[in-house]
This record gives structure tokens, sequence and C-alpha cells, in this order.
């Protein structure tokens, strides 16, 4: 497993900590235009992938039958932090298709969001599974199900027929066959299959570009990237780096984190993806490297500089050391 | 920075992610009886000395003056989870020494128990200084300051001192003469230092056996672990790793973690110390290394076993992958 390291993280002057990972910049048709460590690795790519899981939603005509919005188009590519705002966009989509949260396969957890976890508890109440991260996602699993006259029921399972079109266009975005593999289980439980770090690149830049992908495919890859831009808080929360990025550069950007220090997105004007894992799972590792990456090819801006070096500030607000970046 | 392979990351069958880092376990007298990585590599030990760091409040007498309970010097070692019980223990130890919430220097933070920290929400209050995980250790800086007749305001300076009197006998356990480096500053806003990994586990098997030591300090040590022992709750919280093994083992294990991926700790009946680094600051990994490393020394216990290759459990309740230490 050749690494290359990632990010040092600096108390003072000294570095503290150090991570190392594999990252990889491809154009559409694969060629490697920057990468460290083995281009080759599989990874789960875990959340990263949501906005080619969602594409069923738009080839089935789910997206369109139900009259889905921009925001809630942007909360099936999300793993949002469990706002209000947040939970209400999963909730209206989950009734266009009749349905509410008792049809939701993805388990209960507490806001991701330290503040909406806590305006919660201030009202008495417990998480529900709107509050999960990813309920944007399987309220688009469940549209979709709906939308092709299928019972919802066990969608979450790899044997579906509605999680077996998600597999399919994921298959198909990433050119490996995954039915070929048996599948770990992602937080959510669904299945997740393991994809070579060049493969997700390539996967992106399709995703980004419009090209090379099969019918159909570029236009709904166009709306959800295009409602993404238009909602960036959907995508994440209130300073995420998801939703930084995507505010600050719009359509110019596609970014996506995944569980266990994971990054996948697009450059689509450049006609170049990318995806990174730290090898150790870190988000702040991925996340600093994922922002020299994209200054590398974007040039200097300030939310990529901060993004790219973060102070460390402790609970003083004294500034005690800096993140980093060491991929370019 | 030679390291070692600390514990891996399963997801299903598959190895997701990877920790490595280094371990040194000693005798009193220095000599290495296991290590990983360069067992000479100079670490922030962080959290991991506050009982090396407590120990200048027994040896100014100032334990005795306010009469401190165990519960009150277990604290001092202690970076707890901010529940009640923990913040009417630091708020009684300022009480007996005059002082209240207002003297601390820690800084204020959400306490780390989630549950704790909902339930401060609950009630719509706001953290203060005694929630901070260290508000233990800095009561007993001013208690110390107090009882030696010192200002303890500024006392988080190296320069105070109080803080003076903490490095000099940081420096005793560790036989390394701290004062000619220039320090970083802790996330409680304390001088941190480097020190050798062989230094620290040679220091806490000091710690633990009581020989090798400057007078006084064999006394003090016991006051502190007999205290930890008896206290297990006060050292982290509820279903926390330094918890769950001091309610195992009392005074036959001492363990303490310290931030980005710090643990040190000791053997007493064996003569043994030990200090592990993970290189990216992982908990799960150097929470999981140490539990091996325990095991390797103490054999099997149900509490080892868990804590060494814990489960990985998702949303829904359903196994999705472990955690496997791989030190020994």
């Amino acid at each position: 497993m050749p690494s290359t390291l990632l990010a040092e993280i600096f108390r003072g002057n000294e570095v503290e900590s150090r991570h190392t990972g594999a990252f990889v910049v491809a154009d559409t048709a694969g060629r490697l235009v920057l990468s460290g460590g083995d281009p080759e690795r599989a990874i789960y790519p875990r959340s990263a992938i949501k906005s080619f899981q969602a594409l069923p939603l738009l080839l089935s005509g789910a997206a369109e039958r139900f009259r889905l919005t921009g925001a809630e188009l942007a909360l099936t590519c999300a793993s949002h932090v469990g706002t209000a705002a947040h939970t209400a966009v999963a909730a209206k989509m989950l009734a266009r298709a009749g349905r509410d949260v008792e049809c939701l396969e993805c388990g209960a957890h507490w806001p991701s969001s330290n503040a909406a976890a806590r305006a919660l508890a201030a009202e008495g109440r417990h998480p529900s599974a709107l509050h999960n991260n990813c309920s944007g996602k399987h309220a688009g699993f469940i549209c979709t199900s709906i939308a092709t006259g299928r019972d919802p029921a066990g969608y979450v399972r790899p044997d579906h027929p509605t999680m077996r079109d998600v597999t399919q266009a994921v298959s198909a975005m990433v050119q490996t066959d995954l039915f070929a593999q048996a599948p770990a289980t992602d937080g959510c439980s669904i299945p997740t299959y393991r994809i070579p770090l060049t493969a997700l690149a390539t996967g992106f830049a399709r995703f980004g570009a419009g090209t090379g992908l099969p019918e159909g495919f570029a236009a709904a890859a166009q709306r959800l990237r295009d409602s993404v831009a238009e909602n960036p808080a959907m995508l994440s929360g209130e300073g995420r780096f998801d939703t930084l990025v995507t505010a600050a550069f719009g359509t110019a950007v596609f970014v996506k984190l995944g569980a266990e220090g994971v990054y996948c997105g697009a450059l689509p004007a450049l006609g170049l993806g990318f995806a990174l894992k730290c090898d150790d799972g870190s988000p702040r590792a991925a996340e600093a490297a994922t922002a020299a990456i994209l200054r590398h090819f974007l040039g200097p801006h300030e939310v990529l500089e901060n993004l790219a070096a973060p102070k460390l500030i402790n609970w003083n607000g004294i500034e005690v050391g800096r993140i980093r970046a060491c991929v370019v």
C-alpha cells in the first residue's frame, strides 16, 4: 500500500502528527494528471459517491414526477449536519412520494452539528432518521422506488431492485462491475463497494464534464451539479468544507467527503476529476490535502488557503499550531 | 520517523484504514521490554502526564493543607468528560483554596460527553471552565499556588513559579531537562514539552513501582495512583477507556490518554511503564494498541479483549466492521 504524505499537524514549530494516503487527479479519458501513492488502490468511497448513487432518481423520471426542487436534489448528494433546515427538506421529499420518516432505513443519530444536537436536546427532543446525515440520499431511494412501482421496503439491501439500479449506475460511472463484488455495509446500511482511486477520479471527471457517459447520464449529472451549486448549505452545513468550497466556487467545483478520510470531486471546466483517501481515515488531512489540490488547479483563493492550512486554536483562543497540506 | 503498524480498521472483511505509530514498554532502569517503531521518538505527551504534573500538589503540602479527597486528587490526573459529578469535584477543590471558577485559566468547552453536553443544553446553560476536561489539573495548580503563598494569576505561563515546579517535577520523572526546550502550548494553555518515548515509559515504570525517584516522589505517586484506582470514573467518564481499565484492574494498572493519539501508563506489580504515540493522532488506534499491550502483560481479560478489538456498529445496530490491534 504505497502512500504519500498528505498533511502534517504542527504544535508550535514541531510536527506533532502526520497523515499519509493516496490521491489521483485524472481526466475524462482516465489519464493521470497528478497523483500520490498508489493510484490503483481500491477504497470504499462511502458517502463521496452519493451524487452517483442519486443518478437513478433522475434517470427513472422520479425527480420529474415528484417535482423535486434543487434543494431536495442537493440533499440526495449530501452528508448533511442535521439542522432543522436539512430535516425539513428530507421530510418534504418523503411527503412528495406519499411517505414519511417511518419509511427511512438509515437509522437515527444525533445531528453531526453540535449546535443542532444541542438545540434538539434543549427542546427535549431526540433525533429521528431524518437527522441521519444520509436522510436525503435515502429519501431519494424511496422516491425512486415509488416512482418505479416498487415497494420501498428493504431498499437498503443489495438485491432490492432500486439498490440494484444504484449499483448499476455507480458501476457505469466508474466502469467497474461492482456486482462481481461482495459488498461491505455502510454506516447507513446500504452496500459499499471497493473502487480503485483512478476509476473514481475518472468517473468524477466525466460526471463534471458530461462526456463518456451512458445516455441520459450527462443531463442527470448536470442537474445534480447545478442543484448542489445553488444550494451549498444543503450539501453539508454552515462552516463545513463542502459547503464553504461550493459556496465559493459554484459550478466550477464539485466536492464531496466520504467517511474514513475520503474525498472525491470534479473540476468541470478543466475536465478533471479527483479521488483521495487518507490511510488512517482522518477528515482533517483529507480536507487540507483536497484544498491544496483544488488550489493547485484553480489558483490562490482565500477559502482554499484557509482550508489547506487551517490554524489550530485552543480553548482560550490562542493559536497553538496549524495543519499543513503536503500534497502539491 | 520509523513506525510500526498499530491497528487496522476493517469494514466487512477488508482493511479500510490503518494506523501506524511507535511504542515502548520499559522497566524502572530504562531497559526496553517491548517496543515498536523508534523508541527514542520525542513526542508531546499532552494530557498523558497529568499525574506527573500533579506531583507538586502533594510535594508542596497543598493536598494535605486543603485536605483534598481521593476523588479530588484523581481529578487532577484526569481528562474528564464534563459531567455534573466532575465539575462539582473541581468546584469543591477551588472552594477549599478559597477560589472559584473565575480563577481557572484553562478556557471553557462543551463537555466531551455528548450526553453531558446535551443535558447542559437542555437546561439552557453554557459550559464554563469547570467543564474543561483539564479543570481538575488546573484546580490543582491553583491549590499549589495558594498553599505556597503565590498569586495563582498567570499560573499557566511557563515562568510562573508553580508551573516551574510542575516542569521541574516532570523533568525529574523523565530525567530530561525540559527547561532547555522552548515549549509549545497545550489545549488548556499550559506549556507542553517534547519527551522521548523511552524516557516517558521509564518515568511511568518508576511512577508505578516507586523506585528511582527523588525524595518524596514515591509517596506522592502512590497517593495519586491509589486515588485514581479508588475513583475510576473521575479519571475520564462512563464507558471511556481509562475508566473501564481502571475499574477493571484497580492499582494493578495506571493508564492515561493524551491528545493526538498518546497513551502512557504503568504496570506497578511488574515494574513496567509504557508510552505510545499514534502517528496520525487517532485515539481509536492508540486505545486498541494500548489494550493489546496490557493484555500481553496481564493475560486475557474481557475488558481488554473488547478494547483491543472493538466491533464497529452502524446506526441500525448492524456490525459493519471491527478494529484490530496489531502491536503484539
